[in-house]
């Protein structure tokens, strides 16, 4: 299983929206004889994949699937059936599939083809390279990471304004990774007027040879930009036809490039719904939305709970009191309303400090 | 060497003023056949307790010392004609002592009476053990390490003042050893009226068993706290007689205790003079000071390039903008002003992250 689970992580820059797969195949004697993991939408699944490699020798061995196949048809046919049809015994799976086509039809499949089933071999794993499908699934909203940097005292800019390169090159190079593995980027008119920023993969900075990708595999993940106030103009970089632009307003702005989205979220308090917005990403089959943002949606954001993981880059360097913070919200007066986060990784970045921790 | 350098870092809550050494006798045969240690200023020195240990197995033998013998005599004999009168025939030594008052007279000692002397194994190791000592020999000034406590955006207290538990337990737990291998902790006025803080050991949460430390070895740091505006009453707990406290001002202040020394400072556009300071804690043979202070000193003290190093607890929280931030210091306009430091260290110490970081 834990093979299935290093297959499947193969597919994490390519299988959106669909989930990562991994499928071993491994006959009586113990020898792998197939194997396969999922590498893009309505290309063929895992099982497909590793049922291939092992041919006749399919025939009475054991396969272990990082998640339950597929009992529905789709683009391709029921995963289910196909190790029916190539004679295997014994399943072993690290869980359920939430998606409410399948969530054990498929298990149901192969049980009453006289297939042995067994689930939740290293089922937390198995989560975890899921993380975004599944809480698409289960809660009809993204995973959001919420990406920030600042010095070692939290600032992410001069008073006037002034921040470049905060950050050094291999922290921006390792944001890359995290933007490619996304659906969606997520940003703020504010941070999108000023830095007029184009949102995208760079394929020299993303470095994507280590991570065993071809150029033209890398997905260009959707650009999102928040305009309460609709500000937005059409020339800007984010809207450049490399990949799908949304723009989320109050009202159609017909200013925009005709293939932008435009979507019209409900208001709160003279503000968009950010509860709606993720609602809204989570329609769009997003499963992984990464966000850039200035100290105001960030903000706005961690304050609705609607962030699941912060990733902080801290540049090695002190820029006093009169500089701009990380994240704007409203005065706390007990420290009962304090964030709380639970670090779950902290490394050294070239010269910076990533920080990753998820908010509890 | 390296054992050497175990051997004196054992002494490093108990010998300053004096610096950690450790000294190893080995034997024609390659045997260890001595060992000691430095353990308090006015006791034996590494040499002498190595080779009592020794005996007449020191004959011929090689010494392995950290530091350069001493050639005076001071409250012990000098260590050189120790090694002689032993019949030490060859010394590998770390490094040469910048104390004035040995600076090479060591080795020649040891040379005249034929014995062959080699410098420099594994100096950087052996500076690092006594960054303090050495700091104050060759500047005429501690070294000076800042503590701060914030949440992940930088934040030490709400803005109205509440700041409790910023960090965990076993981050307090990590700062009491610091404060018992520091020579003096030094505070602000503002700091010392608003909390009233002790600024001690606290044997239970220093937690000394760790170090092989009995509790009665246990060296209390003087407290030195700046009060530049003579705001200091008699009463706090600052000045308790439990180890030597200093208040540092601009007039003698009649109110407090007889037992508190007091020194008038030389004054800079209405402060204190902060780099004078240093040096006359450098006169009080303090070679490392640990700085425990709010964001108006702590600021001041990094302008003026005053901090050696910065350790830094963040605690996995969100607190806003709004919240009081960590270093204050007049507003910076260009990105060449920001403060540049070096990241030595980053570890979880329980549910916080402890920064170490080398201002350069």
């Amino acid at each position: 299983m834990n093979r299935a689970i290093q297959l499947a992580k193969k597919g994490r820059f390519t299988t959106s929206p669909n989930p990562n797969v991994g499928c071993v195949i491994v006959d009586a004697s113990g020898s792998i004889v197939g194997e396969g993991y999922h590498q893009k939408a309505g290309t063929p699944h895992a099982e497909v994949h590793a049922l291939h490699q092992a041919g006749e020798r399919a025939i009475g061995a054991t396969a272990f699937v990082t998640l339950e196949p597929c009992s529905h048809y789709g683009r391709t046919p029921p995963c289910a059936q196909a190790l029916i049809d190539a004679g295997v015994r014994h399943v072993v799976c690290a869980m359920e599939d939430p998606n409410p086509a399948v969530s054990g039809r498929g298990f149901d499949m192969l049980r009453k083809a006289g297939i042995t089933v067994e689930v939740g071999v290293l089922k937390a794993q198995a989560e975890a390279i899921n993380r975004g499908f599944l809480t698409r699934m289960r809660h009809k909203r993204p995973f959001v990471t919420l990406k920030m940097a600042s010095s070692l005292d939290g600032k992410t800019a001069l008073n006037n304004g002034l921040s470049q390169w905060i950050t050094g090159a291999e922290a921006r190079q390792d944001v890359q990774a995290h933007r490619a593995a996304s659906c969606a980027i997520l940003s703020g008119s504010g941070t999108v007027m000023a830095d007029n920023p184009s949102l995208n993969v760079r394929a020299p900075e993303f470095n994507h040879e280590r991570f065993d990708l071809e150029e033209s595999e890398i997905r260009q993940p959707a650009r999102v930009v928040l305009d309460g106030r609709g500000q937005m103009t059409p020339e800007l970089n984010v809207w450049s036809q490399s990949a799908r632009s949304y723009c989320i307003n109050s009202r159609f702005n017909a200013l925009l490039p005709k293939h932008v989205t435009q979507w019209q979220a409900p208001m709160q308090s003279g503000k968009i719904d950010l509860t709606q917005v993720c609602a809204y990403l989570a329609m769009q089959e997003f499963n992984d939305v990464w966000v850039e943002a200035g100290a105001k949606l960030a903000g706005a954001l961690v304050k609705e709970k609607l962030v699941d993981e912060l990733i902080l880059y801290q540049a090695p360097k002190l820029m006093g009191d009169s500089s701009l913070g990380l994240l704007a919200f409203p005065e706390l007066t007990s420290m009962h309303d304090v964030i709380d986060l639970q670090i779950k990784d902290i490394r050294q970045v070239g010269k910076d400090i990533k920080i990753t921790a998820s908010l509890v």
